[in-house]
């Protein structure tokens, strides 16, 4: 099975936008592999636009030409990514990331180029040509680059096993595949999930942009690894006050080999422009609101940051093993309540005991008092604070101090009578 | 806290309607103390109309007459309920329903009697009259006896505040509160709850007709111990059937003092007309399903069928403590997918351990095959039936054969290695 | 044929509210007389609460006890009326109204007394009670004396004869029915309609409120006379704005026997609480602008005011005789077009010749010039203002300058080439 | 001012579709000039597909390749239309048809082609280039041959005056852009507005494909000389029978300048396939019921026949000059009434007198009386059929037999008393 636990990594979109390079992966690559491949971290993710020589930035050109084969595949642009040359695609970088003990990722946008329609290129192993696939209307609101596929279409199967034979023969572990999440483009979600399967190798399938429609979530879960709930996720605390609400619709959805998707972490340095150092606008408080939230839910854990800037709050975040726990190690996860700003999850801990957050949306310091009867435990309890680490006994309640957009997290272990 | 666990019992309506008497009340709670309070049931609830001097069957009488007191409180109809002449009330109706070791509810309807605010009646202890507080154009759809009432007038408090007083004073222990659910009467929902706050006694508030709208899951976690997740329930499988998303939807919000409320029970001997041997309509597989969904959603369980008419299977049904178990001892219990017929809903056992039930909604028996991976347990467990009560030892997969409407319920206690 | 043309009258409404009483009424009807029955001005009208006692001003008195005959129909209050004493009803009133040369017309709810079903009175001439037709959750949401009626019931077209062939015998020559247009109880406005054609009167039938629903424009034209096409009309400006929309939406269903209803004219005295000299808020160019357009659209013209405060003034804008002939000898009128703030209104005279209006919307005098190519007038014609009665000969074009919230119009005459 | 009355013609669409040529055009030309000419018609219109190369029938093919000059013009395809050979467009054949008396219209898609995107082709006399303004995200939904514009682009303005700039040098007379009203690109329709001015020559602009929004009827009114009211019109009784609710809707928007356009008459021969006979559906009554609503709507009249295979009916139905006459000699036109089957007509006779038409919309021959009192016609009146011919003298009625699905129509001109 695929995934069986929430996917960890690393994605090159908050940081590089359309615009990532080779040199750039191979330097979040190594980092992970030195800082944080121990914590469970592992796939380093090729985000969007790497076949475009011009990109520069976020910003998508309209129109562009794009790096392609004769049978209307996508390759890498070699003035990035120079281990592509030749048509040599995504494989040596592929086998660097394999030889950190990694896993390597790429993105994709649903459908055929549109340039292989015009110029009307053949289908790998078909005489059938990429106008009888291609729907012309069938385009992405935000990026033009490719038409979608008339998933009834003969040879539209084809084509889609002709692309994921490539990345499995590439060495690819991960693909992201993006403007088939929102608008649910069910007929082309079935073929990738085929195509896949087809390849015999592991793949983790990842669909956005969100919020997927959750009327599907028994099709996602079935088809799909991981699934994006919300629009681009960024370092807004209106975003991140939204997704408790996400949280809580989704939660019991996520199981082993299918997760909803909270979308990658902004921490650390990010939207950089390669020289400035802008860094996340979350405060403390909301990045550890940020990742208790994600592990509770146990969606996917993207770092979206440059790691190679990470100062050490931001490495310690990341890596603080009492919430990543939680990642594997929980289950049955759900919002308890939400009374004005207070907000309380719990989860149950596989190997014995429950996890219980506590989150102040509020714009002050509060108190915040759980009644454990609330959450059916009335018990005693050996109890630790996952984030400040400390210990202590309880039954009947826990109390916190909680932080404007902050959160405490603990672990509770019945004590058992002797 | 009350109602901690989910609230067992009986109530009138499914069997007697509107014309609920004294002696059926008094023989049903009979039957209750003898057979039936070991298992957990424990409410005897009276249902609508009781008083209506007239009524005879579950049509209501349109501006029909009702008992009342000067207070515009109403009172039994002394025909129907003998022991409530002159003005006693359900005094010692309740007092014999103690008597039996058992709990007394009633129905009432949201408001204010139509027939106070034409003779525009005092609210006790005020010089408020009906009319200063009745809304008259806030009438319930299907029963036009009362007129809602403008809760933020002067008096509205203390008109809830008189009635909830004298239930109390009657020893009531459980009231329904009819045409406040689906259009979420929120103001009087505040009243009434502060009205039994106020009274010290121990009352279940229960509230009715649903759907409740979910959007205010979170006030009715607070507010009402129990709510209708449906319209009437009866015994028609496309109502059964439907049930299976309102329980998927509504589980997460079921916890100690709060209750989805997937309706009343109709088994055995309903809607009788008195005479006839009518009996529900559910074969006996959709009856142990609707037993086995409403204790993993760990909704009330009002028994609809009048009881002295109980048939063997009926009363197993009802006393399976494997089956009941789900409803004091489980928790966490979600929907955990949903495939063409298929559904399996799973649960957190307590004392440890775990829950599975698996049904087939087809037309035709199969086979259905649960991956233990899916539910993220990984260990090898000794299982049992909790229909058939076979017992067998697994790891990664159960297996049953279920019958078309029917399904099969295990519970799961992991082996330790030694 | 009733209402071969427009109705015009005078109302109590903007004036007394729900106050209206016997004297006010003979008064107004003595000035109409005097001053406005020449210019065709004839329907004396008692608006709304003429059987509650207790009534002062614009407010509705919640569950009001109302003044009622044996037979649950209401009946005028004689504090208020005093030739009603002794259940005589408006027939002296009426008389003397007649007496001058005038028509007189009262306002109903819908329905039939909440108190009458309380009471549950016969319906004249049957054994049938008020229970039996009443539907109790058929109220008005804004005056909750009455029940609606379930139109299906024995005993409904009974009821609705019954009252109006006491309206008949008291001489009612206009009965408004509220309640009944915006939610268009077509039922109830059928029965009423026959009820009518029963008594051999002629009965102008206008209903109320509005906006009557325009997809029953076909049915209303059949059945009633006149139909409000707007909720209350008073002296804003915004109001007065939002008619163009609505005239140029229901132009085209105005003809004889079924009329647009644009609501009363605010002019003169009203809202006057019977001592200060509060006066309408339009300019005296809203009041042309007004004038001009319900006279296209061929409104009825119902009088606001306490007519025996007119001012010189508002007695010359109601009795401008070029306008009023709109009433009478215009057809086929419509909104030619709306740019920006500049609408033209055309229609055709039907004893020869075109009428055409220009509205200014704007918040500064300016000019407007109407293409007669636009209105496919060819020819070269004579042309007076309606207002200021210059007259002057053009062709191709007609030039005005219109002030802020103003209008010109004009009557052209093909001049013929000898 | 452009179209002062309906626009009359022929066009290639019914019977041709994707596939017209010019030996068509000129054929049907032919025949119109000797034939119909002298009642009004005189467009001759080339419809959809001209530049492309394999179009041969009513399909679109996929991505195919259109004839286009350097700018990202499209032309007109050779092999399909010999006198455009070298780039001369539609020169000869406009100037063929202007020498038999009668003017040259063409049909164009909104937008830029596809493949002048891809291309990235110069706009004429500006250094800004196709992908500049090309907008790919907005595309006809059922032809993807254009990108759609964004009409804010510099160049957006300049390429729209291109094309229309080379139309006005061939000598067109009328251009039909589709893809433009129903989903109403507002800032398209104004450009080409401001091109189509800028040209200093006479041309019809004519949008499709409807229904044009009737929110945005005075935009029409102002921008374009007439637009459709519906989507393609075809020869089915379900289609005009819903026309008559269209019609009703938009009568009042017709004047010189502006017509609603209720879409091609598919009468005669037409879907041929250039082989088999097939002829119009519709029966002789319900053709005359349509050229009956389409003259009194005064919409545009294109015929959709073969031309040469006219019938005598089919002749004799066109050229009808008593309903012809409604077309240029009235106005004021709209629906009377509709009840249940029975609908009728009225419009003004501008040089004196009335029409009126009376249409069956039911499955029987039914009487159809007509109260001229309904009409405000309260004279004595000569009066004639426009389809029998007959004439009589009336007051007070009409009286007709009118077939299943059919119309009598009349002129009335009042007697005067000598």
């Amino acid at each position: 099975m695929t995934a069986k636990t929430p996917p960890m990594g690393w994605n090159s979109w908050d940081c590089y936008g359309a615009s990532v390079n080779e040199e750039t992966v191979r330097r979040n690559a190594e980092y992970m592999s030195e800082n944080l491949k121990k914590y469970g971290y592992e796939y380093v993710v090729v985000d969007i636009q790497w076949s475009e020589p011009q990109a520069v930035n976020h910003e998508y050109r309209s129109l562009a030409k794009l790096e392609m084969d004769e049978y209307g595949r996508l390759l890498p642009a070699p003035n990035r990514f120079p281990s592509a040359a030749n048509g040599k695609g995504f494989k040596e970088l592929a086998e660097y990331v394999h030889s950190l003990g990694l896993k390597f990722g790429i993105h994709i946008m649903r459908g055929i180029p549109r340039q292989a329609a015009f110029l009307d290129t053949e289908i790998l192993g078909t005489k059938i040509t990429a106008k009888q696939i291609a729907k012309p209307n069938s385009i992405c609101p935000w990026n033009s680059d490719m038409y979608g596929i008339n998933h009834e279409a003969d040879g539209a199967m084809q084509y889609y096993q002709s692309i994921f034979d490539m990345y499995a023969a590439w060495g690819v572990d991960f693909v992201k595949v993006d403007d088939i999440a929102n608008h649910y483009a069910k007929g082309e979600i079935e073929l990738i999930r085929k195509a896949i399967d087809n390849t015999g190798r592991e793949i983790v399938l990842s669909i956005s942009p969100g919020p997927a429609p959750i009327e599907h979530a028994q099709h996602l879960m079935q088809n799909v690894n991981m699934w994006r709930i919300t629009d681009d996720f960024w370092d807004k605390w209106e975003l991140l006050l939204d997704m408790f609400q996400r949280a809580d619709n989704w939660s019991k959805y996520a199981g082993p080999g299918h997760w909803p998707d909270a979308d990658m972490l902004p921490v650390g340095a990010i939207l950089q422009d390669y020289n400035a150092d802008n860094r996340t606008k979350f405060t403390k408080d909301e990045q550890k609101t940020m990742m208790t939230l994600w592990c509770f839910l146990r969606s996917p854990l993207m770092i979206g940051a440059e790691l190679t800037k990470n100062d050490d709050f931001t490495l310690e975040l990341l890596t603080n093993e009492d919430i990543l726990e939680l990642s594997k190690n929980s289950f049955c996860a759900r919002q308890l309540y939400r009374r004005g700003d207070e907000i309380v999850w719990f989860a149950v801990r596989k190997t014995g005991g429950y996890f219980i957050a506590v989150f102040n949306t509020g714009e002050a310091k509060t108190k915040i008092k759980v009644n454990l009867l609330e959450c059916e435990l009335t018990g005693r309890y050996s109890c630790r604070n996952l984030w400040s680490k400390e210990s202590f006994e309880t039954s009947a309640y826990i109390e916190a101090q909680v932080n404007a957009h902050g959160t405490e997290a603990y672990v509770l272990i019945e004590k058992v009578e002797e």
